[in-house]
């Protein structure tokens, strides 16, 4: 496995390679969600390209990009022990020159549900990805669902700005009791982190609702949260049952595919879930 | 000369080149100043690409897309004449699907000069030739340093997007007189056009007072103006000199390269030209 931290160095190791070329960009600091993209790249591609880049225009002023753990020697050992072949750990100044005012705004799937809790978030998310994908020029790129809203903006991103790659959104990857895999989970205590399992159950409770029928989204709604709620530790930033593609609370009554997605925070951790609902 | 009117059709034919691929984008109706971005990309490439496409997210609304002039019959056969390769003329549908809301913003350079006097104008032309250049994957791009400000954000959205293409600047082509060649000159009234070649008339003025010793900025900016305020049809919208990197106005002494440029309206038509001053 060869570890790059320029373009340049990137761009002579990619240029040798056949095709297709997988390509999973992460924050590092990787649990098994991570694993799981390199796994499905590892499947489906010749080479596999990984990064590793806490990107700084994604954190507003105040969030917890100084403190966003990191550990790149044991991220670089799981990613050799996963078989990818090439990994791009750029420091900030190599995605940033002085002066860069560059963003790529994606306006239609921004200011809602994260947006609204991060402003200028996706902003940042689309950015990086349009400069990584500029950089590593994937044929395919791996993101988890996890982040639902994230997929959903890099692969608008990608399709409207005509960028040749495919973006492959996989499953989340859970914990035994329920949680989602988050490289934020260690900021939890023991006693939130026992709590955390609320976000998965307000999600299967919901999701067992709409198997026995219910299809009123307000409904669907309050049987979500109430799991969520009745968890002291928990405070809800969000519940939203959107249609799935453009991220539109619905009202009334669900006819198509939505989005149930939330983030709930734990003391100053912010934790995400969601599952796709299909009529 | 093949010509394509699809992204893959474009990328089909572009994928059996051997490097290096020049590409020259226009919004057609084709000048000598564009057939000089074709003779540099004919010098320097092995294929060169054109694009004919006048892209309506760079005009505002009431400015002139529907009326802008088109000829493709006539600007096919020049570009044929001129030795290109591989022209991609692609309907609207095809760079802007529908529901597309991204957007590439340079906006340290984009809302002085031509973004005040054009809203949006600037991330517009980001935003296309960010998909232009993911079409055509071009190792050098050319384009005319009579869009000075255009030129600018292009190279700068480059450079921070990481885009591996070389932007090349090529210079002015005027005529006879030293009117700059445009597009839009065809709009001119045969009395707007005698009175246009004060445009030039005030930059070979400030050259001279330049080359003369002069180095106040308002002396400089006075002395472009006055060869426009003699004509009884034009009226300056801007008239800038401003630090040649950042686009900031210069206060003072002039110290370094600077840029002077120029918005000009005779009528409904606004007239661009400009100059670098270096001392």
């Amino acid at each position: 496995m060869l570890v790059v931290r320029s373009a340049g160095a990137l761009r002579a190791a990619r240029s040798e390679s056949a095709a297709p070329v997988g390509f999973v960009p992460t924050m590092g600091y990787l649990h098994e969600g991570h694993l799981s993209l390199v796994h499905a790249a590892r499947a489906e591609c010749r080479m596999v390209v990984a990064s590793i880049f806490v990107n700084p225009t994604q954190f507003a002023p105040g969030e917890d990009f100084e403190r966003y753990p990191r550990d790149e020697p044991h991220d670089l050992a799981l990613l050799e022990g996963a078989g990818v072949d090439l990994v791009f750990v750029p420091p900030v100044e190599e995605l940033y020159s002085p002066g860069d005012t560059t963003r790529v705004t994606v306006s239609a799937l921004s200011h809602m549900l994260e947006g609204a809790r991060r402003p200028g978030h996706f902003d940042g998310v689309a950015t990086v990805v349009a400069k990584l994908f500029h950089i590593v020029r994937p044929d395919r790129a791996y993101f988890g669902q996890k982040d639902a809203q994230q997929l959903a903006v890099i692969r608008h991103m990608t399709r409207d700005l005509l960028l040749p790659v495919t973006v492959v959104g996989c499953p989340t990857v859970r914990e035994p009791d329920g949680l989602a895999c988050s490289s934020r989970n260690v900021y939890l205590s023991a006693e939130q982190r026992a709590q955390a399992v609320a976000l998965s159950g307000g999600l299967r409770a919901a999701e067992a609702a709409f198997a026995a029928g219910e299809r009123d989204a307000e409904v669907l709604r309050r049987v979500a949260r109430a799991p969520i709620e009745a968890r002291p530790l928990a405070s809800i930033d969000y519940l939203s049952l959107a249609d799935a593609e453009l991220l539109t609370e619905i009202q009334g009554r669900v006819t198509g595919p939505v989005l149930l997605s939330m983030a709930v925070a734990f003391g100053a951790t912010h934790l995400l879930d969601n599952t796709t609902l299909r009529p």
